[in-house]
């Protein structure tokens, strides 16, 4: 039987508004893709000579929403190639790697992750069989060659999707010298992204390393806060030269409050001689969060907040193989309370914008929409992480809207580090969406030519106001 | 292009579920409106001569609903007409008003606040075109002309909007002027509600003003914690001899927690002489509000409870304008915890009767419908705020009844300050109470005898019964 | 009028859903019912010449459920049947208890209660009219005559219903005599289930009577915390060997840290003299939780954990008629940081299996399905308590699925003390299962091949694996 997408997947069944949401779609499933936060390392684009590797290298190594699925089964990570850091064994023959991808295929039935890669594998690479235990090596053999043919080169495959922008992130202290590349060779939709966390962990033991490279890389002497300031600054103005629309800032917890100068002086000498305390730490991110929003307000880039995630639950897992491995954990978090101190600063400031993404749903109706119902600052970014999927955005659309309306959220961004499967990301968006507006129609809440209007509007309109984007910007 | 709304708004698609959901809404779409708990000032219906002014001084100085929207996309409230308390520059030419309100109408999209503004519009102004920047004067001179004829004052309208009963919201140290020329006159169907939070706010700069003015007004010098007692429930029973149902209480948290007598003559000792704390605030307002259960067994005013809102966020707001402004922010409410004390002192006494409300929908399902659902004095009310909602009355109802049961709850009440909205609430209410009983037909999990009762039940029957209203109590 | 259930209960009222889930059913209606957790009592089954006595006996008094909304209406549980431990007044005439259920039936509309009373006295035992103070004591006799007849006693019904496993749930320092009797008779469906809760009260007056009652039981005489660890081994040995698949532990929150062994005697040495605080039964409950852990893995019992019931809030009831009245109420639950420890130590280990039950449904999205995806020993148990509704399992499902995949749930339990409800409640969510994987078919999510595996699995086959279930294990 052959693999097949449903036409109309994403969409009620019920025939008045699949109707509807069809009409919806087909206006915008062709607009170029907009992806404004995301993670692909750019030094694939940068050189024209960049190959995807093996199947296992394109869907499996990169991806933690795989490998966590996986695990969750009784998978180790070295059994699918994930080398630890001992040294110790790990599978190498990609071919067994696949097979065992291939035999856990069932786990993604209704996940997001399973929609990506099925629209990945039939869409992008032709594949016409389910991924099966028996089929598996065939599949391999075939993605393989495929991934051999120019048309499937990075470079290739970005011509392909219509990206209009990709911004990657970047940390503050990254050379950038592959964005440089990308700049001199007049790639303009590629852009960097300004992320300083590393530069806050006073308390981690790589931390003077970060403020070595940021003097380096800066060429300022950073021995004071307030040379870490004027660092900082004129690391933002290299990214901004290069492009840069925005930062990122990602946060167990959204609290900020102001230290004194003399506070944040003593906190980093502190640091500074390596005495720094986790207190010391909280305290200088909760300052910086705000200092952050003052610099956005002077240089223009827009400020995104990720907040909520317990980083690296499982020690022993961080410990062997390092982070970003599927042991990312979300956590209650308190928006109202500890933005306000950031809000009540620069939260009317017609220079800053704020987009601001959670791991918890409850905040969504409770704080999230109310809070950018009122300040003009800021956006609330499209559902994040576990939440981009077909249940989460209807959840996100259901629990936002009416208390934001549509124009104070930022529309979508595909967050990904998985590039072949930005498409299917966006298209699940595109579908969901439009399904939700139909939705409206049918129920007598929004008008047709309305929907339609915002279609187009959360197909693309809002991320690119909400990040500030000049038509024609690019290339 | 006529403006229309949909006879159908608000009701599912599926046929069945919306054949269904017609039926039953015909049966309560006229039933006579019943308005427990509201922010109407009651001046408007006392004074036989007053009318609503202009177009923007009837649908956006009042209504912090609209005010945030349009603070959200960058406009501030001087251009919308609020006066800073500073005297600085406000617009006062209400056209400009009114068009800028009009260029950013798209705002309102598929939120509560578009659809009772069309509803208002439409239904009671005879609106034909939807608002827009070309049309808007032409619609303001429309509306202000019909707002001068006889037809559209405050009490034509109170006769024709089928108004039972509508319940007021009055601080303790209200004179109720308004309310006993009401009740002199014989408009039985107007009632003050008894708000008491300004007299425990201890800490606040005005509070010894407003002890002064209990004292003038309810002939008792409080000078102590038990003058301070007994001059509130002698400002009780005034409010009762004029007919009030219930007392309301605004709280950030649910806090209870007796003190002893000593304790509590001991703080108000402290805040007489002008140092309370913070904490003594808050440990007094948790006594308090178990004391307010006392005196609603005592005197058989029905206890509202609304907890969860920060107010005045943006501090600066605040001072330059005021409150009400819209930069009230929810925030995560405990309540099993918090009302354990006052549950255990008053939860099964038969003369109680408490009705809570919540801006945390997480806690629907967790708390409020399981404490609905066991003690007797509780009731739970509709979704209050930014969830008196289509989407949010449908989350209410999906997340409340299966534990609560339908006569745990307390029917609906508008909550407005915008008198002319009040058919339009209720008649989204009763469309989406009908919408989700049908849904509960068609899924084979109720009779259709069962929900025609309920349809009726939920439009008016279980709020004169949370309120304990006697038929042709009124007029 | 005939009292029916809607044959297509609980199904979408969107035709091509609907016919799905119909179809899906059909699959798994008759499948035999797997109830790995539950609290029916096994004395029931052990003796075979017990009787479910009075319809008031078997409907009414051991079901909470129905207690706490009579009592959430004024009904006072001396009303209802239940006798005050002073020895006051309490009604003994099954008849008029009988007529008050009946005068209130209708506060069970749209609840679960209400579905699985209508499918159990329609379904089994016959009823043809809808309950009412009217026909009350009618079908009173009705009921009477049935349940003297040889198909209605628990042994009877315990082969009509198929039931392939039932688990009990029997605190540590039960004799297990029943059980005892039912494994020498060989009835190898029944099985016991290990829960120590009431060993790790430190703190509660008959801490230890039970400590005695455990000596006496294991063998070993418990006098420090190592002959404690010793005797809890014992009871889980003997409890295994009489078929024991899993443990269980109710706890208000899921915190574990561990103690060191010095500081874990010193604790248990302060509660053997009686001393031991609050503080010490939360940290001593917190180590032991990590310790059961341990022993888990040595001796395969799967680990269950049930938090977030604040249990008897309402004091005076529990002193007047004791717990497992209907006033316990959920409180928000932490799972991340709290259960980090526990996992950090076994999360991974292949021998473990854990089982986590909420009733803080903000909880699903946020932080069970993403632990359930990533940790091995990690599933996630149905939908609790008052969650085992209709509306309940659809959250579930929307909330669970998309991040934990169906594989790391454990299907259904029906977690009852009401044994004649229990083929109702699994039926309610085998429709539900079935109608949700109709949706996902039929919006293009899962085919519907891969449907009908799915329905098998989580009517029975998701639960066997959780519980780690050989087949043809029982009888």
């Amino acid at each position: 039987m052959q693999w097949k997408l449903s036409p109309d997947r994403c969409f009620s069944s019920d025939p008045a508004q699949r109707r509807l949401a069809r009409t919806l779609y087909e206006r915008v499933k062709r607009l170029p893709l907009f992806c404004p936060h995301g993670h692909v390392p750019p030094q694939m684009l940068a050189d024209p000579t960049a190959r995807f590797g093996t199947p296992v290298e394109l869907f499996i190594l990169p991806d933690h929403y795989v490998l966590r699925m996986l695990v969750s089964q009784g998978v180790s990570l070295e059994q699918l190639g994930i080398a630890p850091r001992d040294g110790g064994w790990y599978e190498t023959d990609h071919r067994v790697i696949w097979q065992r991808f291939a035999e856990h295929f069932h786990l993604f039935r209704a996940t997001p992750t399973g929609l990506w890669l099925a629209t990945t594998l039939i869409e992008l690479f032709g594949v016409e069989e389910r991924l099966t235990a028996e089929n598996a090596q065939r599949i391999y053999d075939y993605l393989q060659h495929r991934l051999t043919e120019p048309d499937f080169t990075p470079r290739a495959l970005f011509r392909r999707f219509q990206i209009e922008l990709l911004a990657t992130t970047d940390t503050a202290t990254d050379s950038l010298a592959a964005h440089r590349d990308l700049h001199v060779e007049g790639f303009g939709n590629v852009r960097p992204t300004f992320r300083p966390d590393a530069l806050l962990a006073l308390d981690a033991p790589d931390w003077r390393t970060q403020i070595d490279r940021l003097s380096t890389l800066s060429g300022v002497e950073v021995h004071d806060y307030h040379s870490f300031i004027t660092a900082i600054e004129q690391r933002r103005a290299a990214f901004k030269a290069l492009g840069a629309l925005a930062t990122d800032h990602g946060v167990e917890t959204p609290y900020t409050a102001p230290l004194s100068n003399s506070e944040a002086e003593t906190i980093f000498a502190r640091a500074m001689r390596g005495t720094a305390t986790t207190r010391d730490t909280a305290r200088f991110t909760a300052h910086m969060l705000i200092e952050f929003a003052r610099m956005s307000c002077e240089d223009g880039l827009v400020m995104q907040l990720h907040a909520g995630s317990l980083r690296n639950h499982h020690t022993a897992l961080l410990t062997r193989f390092g982070p970003d491995k599927g042991a990312d954990i979300p956590v209650a978090t308190e928006w109202t309370r500890n933005l306000r101190p950031l809000l009540n600063a620069y939260g009317s400031d017609p220079r800053f914008r704020l987009i601001l993404f959670t791991l918890d749903e409850s905040s969504y109706s409770r704080e999230l929409a109310p809070l950018a119902g009122y300040y003009s600052a800021v956006r609330l970014g499209p559902p994040w992480w576990f939440f981009d999927s077909v249940q989460g955005m209807r959840r996100y659309f259901d629990l936002v809207i009416e208390t934001a309306g549509f124009y104070n959220t930022a529309g979508f961004n595909d967050d990904t580090r998985a590039f072949c499967s930005i498409p299917a990301r966006h298209d699940v968006w595109r579908r969901v969406s439009c399904d939700w507006l139909a939705r409206q129609v049918v129920e007598g809440l929004l008008t047709e030519d309305e929907a339609s209007e915002l279609a187009v509007e959360l197909a693309i309109g809002l991320a690119r106001r909400a990040y500030q984007w000049q038509m024609g910007n690019g290339t």
